[in-house]
């Protein structure tokens, strides 16, 4: 079974934790392109959706889903999201697509956040395979780079990638991350950051992993 | 004496920090426009300025002062600016003109911080005469007012006014900041904030005061 069926069948079982009459909140990636399409059978059952990037807007409002601003919604009952990493403790790594920024907003309204993954994503330390993105303010490029260098990573500048806050991207390469809170708020307190994609604070309360043998859930 | 002679007399007394052939960074604001008259008889001397805002460049060239990109610099030996409120330790509010977020990124850059104030600036609690500016990504602005209700302060939108980055600014009111440094860490943590305008992480070393008697220097 390829890639894209495992992220289906995640994507599919999330859709159990959909209630009737409530704005969904929904992140961005191509295994939540795969829940907007689901989600669209929930079209007359739904509100609507709060969406952590354009990309989301646009695939939610061709499903026929209203989509609302973060600022005309209170609280969510759900944000459904994938991962680029996620440990057993739902501590995640987030941010290949460069939405982190809106992705932490929104998941931080939802009262659950639901992460849909293929078991390729599941690691025990964070930073094991993928490298964390960090959110820069443009003229701190290298004063945030020297401090990341000084954490012992080592960063890299998403070249031509600039975000829908019109900041740039940091890839820190060769981080062990054992300490995820500590460490998603020491990377926040160094001026001229944006945001980290480490997901922390914010972790994901259950863990939907596709597999060919169909969905496992993680509570 | 007025408040603008006692603020020329903290600009010009701040020159004496100023170490040939280095660049110097250069904060924002009225006290700093003074600073900026006061180093152009410097510009012979210097090698130039990082500057915090746009208006500050601008200032800077018309006096004959070359400007860098806070990315073309790796440190500076000195970082002048103003602040809304000082307290003896050095702590300070800033970000009464909107530019907190570059005024924190440069600051970061320097080893001392020289804080040029008149006195009307000097409290022993930060919150004390003026609001906290906090600068918010646009979509974040409610869910930020909220949880800095649930920080016990009065959250107002700054109307009609974009940051150089193209944020929004909330200054908040009724807040006793009694523990700087925590307060500072805990508003940085919340998602969509991208700066606040408390500077603890990064304080005054030396703080300069224009009174009708000259400059008084606390370090």
């Amino acid at each position: 079974m390829d890639q894209l069926e495992m992220k289906k069948i995640a994507a599919r079982a999330a859709l159990q934790y959909v209630k009737p009459d409530t704005i969904v909140g929904v992140g961005s990636g191509s295994t939540v392109n795969c829940f907007i399409e689901a989600l669209g059978e929930m079209r007359d059952e739904i509100k609507g959706a709060v969406a952590a990037s354009k990309n989301s807007e646009e695939l939610l409002r061709k499903q026929g889903i209203e989509v609302f601003n973060a600022n005309e919604v209170s609280s969510l009952d759900v944000y459904i999201d994938g991962a680029d990493e996620i440990t057993p403790q739902g501590y995640m790594i987030k941010g290949g697509g460069a939405a982190l920024t809106r992705e932490k907003i929104v998941s931080s309204l939802a009262k659950k956040f639901i992460c849909i993954v293929d078991s390729s994503k599941q690691v025990d330390v964070l930073g094991s395979t993928f490298a964390l993105p960090v959110e820069v303010i443009p003229m701190a490029r290298s004063y945030v780079a020297r401090q990341l260098v000084a954490l012992g990573g080592t960063p890299e500048y998403r070249e031509n990638v600039v975000t829908d806050n019109g900041n740039v991207i940091l890839d820190v390469y060769n981080f062990k991350i054992l300490e995820p809170l500590k460490m998603e708020h020491t990377i926040n307190n160094i001026a001229g950051v944006v945001t980290n994609g480490i997901f922390a604070q914010r972790y994901a309360n259950i863990t939907i992993v596709g597999t060919p043998d169909g969905a496992k859930i993680l509570e």
